[in-house]
């Protein structure tokens, strides 16, 4: 009933916020325009003379134009905060904190683009078209299965980087803190089991990226429950992920899943993990209830029923895993350094380095907040360094 | 010679400039986002609060989100400049430099997006789908006789005002120099005989205007000479300029059109007109070579034969017509007053009232500079005007 009346209370403040100022960006001009000479060289005769030159070489395009430092933040509306489909209209507040986040946090110069359709092929088609303009693509709140087949079709036929952030964003960070949690309760890597609620956009990605780094004892459940290769209802990715877990196969629902595990990661909905299946957990459990804004367990529960580690979505409890720490960062490396594509490795390095900078991670404190010193200085020199 | 050598340093110094601010434009963030509390209400959780309102009435979306005061400039690059075809990446300098006018001369965020292809279908098909997060659109450069069909599709198929400039700015400003020049040299508007060279987007849309403010004693001439209705090989719109003009029908080249005329009006490219011609036509002769950057004929020969005013497309010579001086008031108008579509009614009150500027007209100043001051409130408050 306090979460509620202080969530009434945001969304009045937010809409007077964005009544007030009528969205949250705007365009700014770099180069004077007090006279005719000035205009001269920024616009005609002058530009004439740039349009020319990049009309014989392409490449300059990314020194004399805003695609240097300009990435689109693509959304189609279908998976909007923890909203679901509100359409393109309703997700333009979102896109355009993304943005501003993007240009605060990384120096980037984000434009939102949200599209009036929710059909893969056009979404592709949409975004091939306009892409001239941009330096890189920011894919947002777009729902599984189809975000995945555009981000893998983008990056294949797109001369600039694309990254699904509600993928790898979350994916990133989550490895981050796992990374510090595992440190703190003494458990290697290669012997960490793991149980992933969720296998949408983040879970699929935060698979991908625990097996990458190296964490194979995983066990996947969606609303079905614990996927197995006797299921007969698995997508691709979800075959692939199955692919990369050593776990013995288990079958059942989560609270089959979750004994005897020593970490809890949560992408799928509110309070579906109990206190009795914490308490079924290995001993110094860590919990990451990721589902925003009501988490899978709330962190006093959590507490309560033996938790080691608590780890949620939320700003207002310790351990935020918080997308923001990693794409203005990144993504102002891959512009910087013309990195041509995102990968996997990108991506453990960037949580590899986001884990190192506590230095002496605790219970409370396993993963830098965005305010904190140096995060993107981190995340982009990490980026950059693998440009070398 | 001397022009060359003028040239080739503003190229050269424009390129600089492009180069050390790597583009003319930037994001800035209007609402501040120093902590947590900033951010909970810019982004999440408190955004939520703002995305369902508008998912409830999606006309909050022209009052919260940057809908409200942001147009796309829609380019394919077939139709850059002087210079025709250079593709999708080299038109972005001027159309940055286009969104730098719209801002510093208008007070609108215009972001440049750059289409991948030259297809009409593709092009509108684009536009539509990344319409929701603007609230206007302007096509700029896009070559003629696509460019008709895409904005006549885009008004009727979108709810947001659209609007060909190198269409409608050039056929606006030029209407309203040319009512000054009629002025000083006593013609009626319905007396007055008028040679058009260049049926291109330019020539149709200021055909239009033309006829509609009433100057329907018309020529026009393409580059196959007069056309008339002996001609089979006319597109629709220069069949449908035909039917606007009262003249008697002309067969022949320009030099037949223009015998005896009172205006010249060039759209079409350099040097095609002869002092002879000037010398063929009517008393105190009104010449407008607006050919870009080199006109039909330089403005001291065109004296020297007689010509009583001369205009051009130039910042360097007396008469500039110039598209910047409508786009960014008459896009604020739009926007701040919601008014749904550009009409031919709406550039011809622009274009009077442009020419009421000038309150006593001279052969050298028959049309305000766009750093004249009052310039944007003038086109601002007529288009806000005609919504009343």
């Amino acid at each position: 009933m306090l979460l509620y009346k202080y969530m009434e209370n945001l969304y009045e403040q937010s809409i007077e916020l964005h009544k007030k100022h009528g969205g949250k960006l705007e365009t700014k001009t770099k180069v004077p325009l007090l006279n005719k000479e000035d205009l001269s060289l920024a616009y005609t005769p002058g530009v004439a003379g740039v349009c020319l030159a990049i009309a014989k070489n392409k490449e300059l395009a990314r020194e004399y134009t805003i695609k240097k430092n300009t990435v689109a933040i693509i959304s189609d509306g279908t998976a909007i905060l923890g909203l679901g489909d509100l359409g393109p209209l309703a997700a333009i507040p979102v896109m355009e904190g993304k943005a501003a986040i993007f240009k605060e946090f990384g120096g980037v110069d984000a434009f939102p683009i949200c599209l009036d359709t929710k059909d893969t092929e056009e979404i592709i088609k949409a975004v091939k078209l306009i892409a001239p303009i941009f330096g890189g693509i920011n894919l947002e709140d777009i729902s599984a299965p189809r975000c995945f087949e555009i981000e893998e079709r983008l990056r294949k036929e797109l001369d600039i980087p694309v990254m699904h952030d509600d993928q790898w964003g979350a994916a990133t960070v989550t490895l981050a803190a796992i990374i510090n949690a595992l440190k703190i309760t003494g458990v290697n890597k290669n012997d960490a089991r793991v149980v992933i609620s969720g296998v949408g956009a983040a879970g699929v990605a935060t698979g991908r990226l625990l097996h990458s780094y190296g964490i194979t004892k995983t066990i996947f459940c969606d609303s079905k429950g614990i996927i197995n290769s006797s299921r007969n209802d698995l997508n691709k990715e979800k075959i692939e992920l199955l692919k990369g877990s050593t776990n013995e196969e288990k079958n059942g629902g989560l609270e089959v899943a979750i004994t005897d595990a020593n970490v809890f990661i949560g992408l799928s909905k509110p309070n579906i993990l109990t206190a009795e299946m914490v308490k079924s957990m290995s001993s110094k459990p860590i919990i990451f209830a990721l589902a925003n804004p009501n988490p899978e367990i709330t962190p006093l529960l959590a507490k309560e029923s033996g938790a080691f580690v608590v780890a949620t979505g939320r700003s207002d409890y310790p351990n935020q895993i918080n997308n923001s720490l990693v794409f203005p960062g990144a993504f102002k490396a891959m512009l910087d350094k013309k990195i041509p594509q995102f990968e996997n490795k990108i991506f453990v390095t960037i949580a590899i380095a986001l884990a190192n900078m506590i230095e002496n991670p605790t219970p409370d404190k396993i993963i830098p907040s965005m305010f904190d010193k140096g995060v993107k200085e981190t995340v982009y020199n990490t980026v950059s360094s693998l440009s070398l």
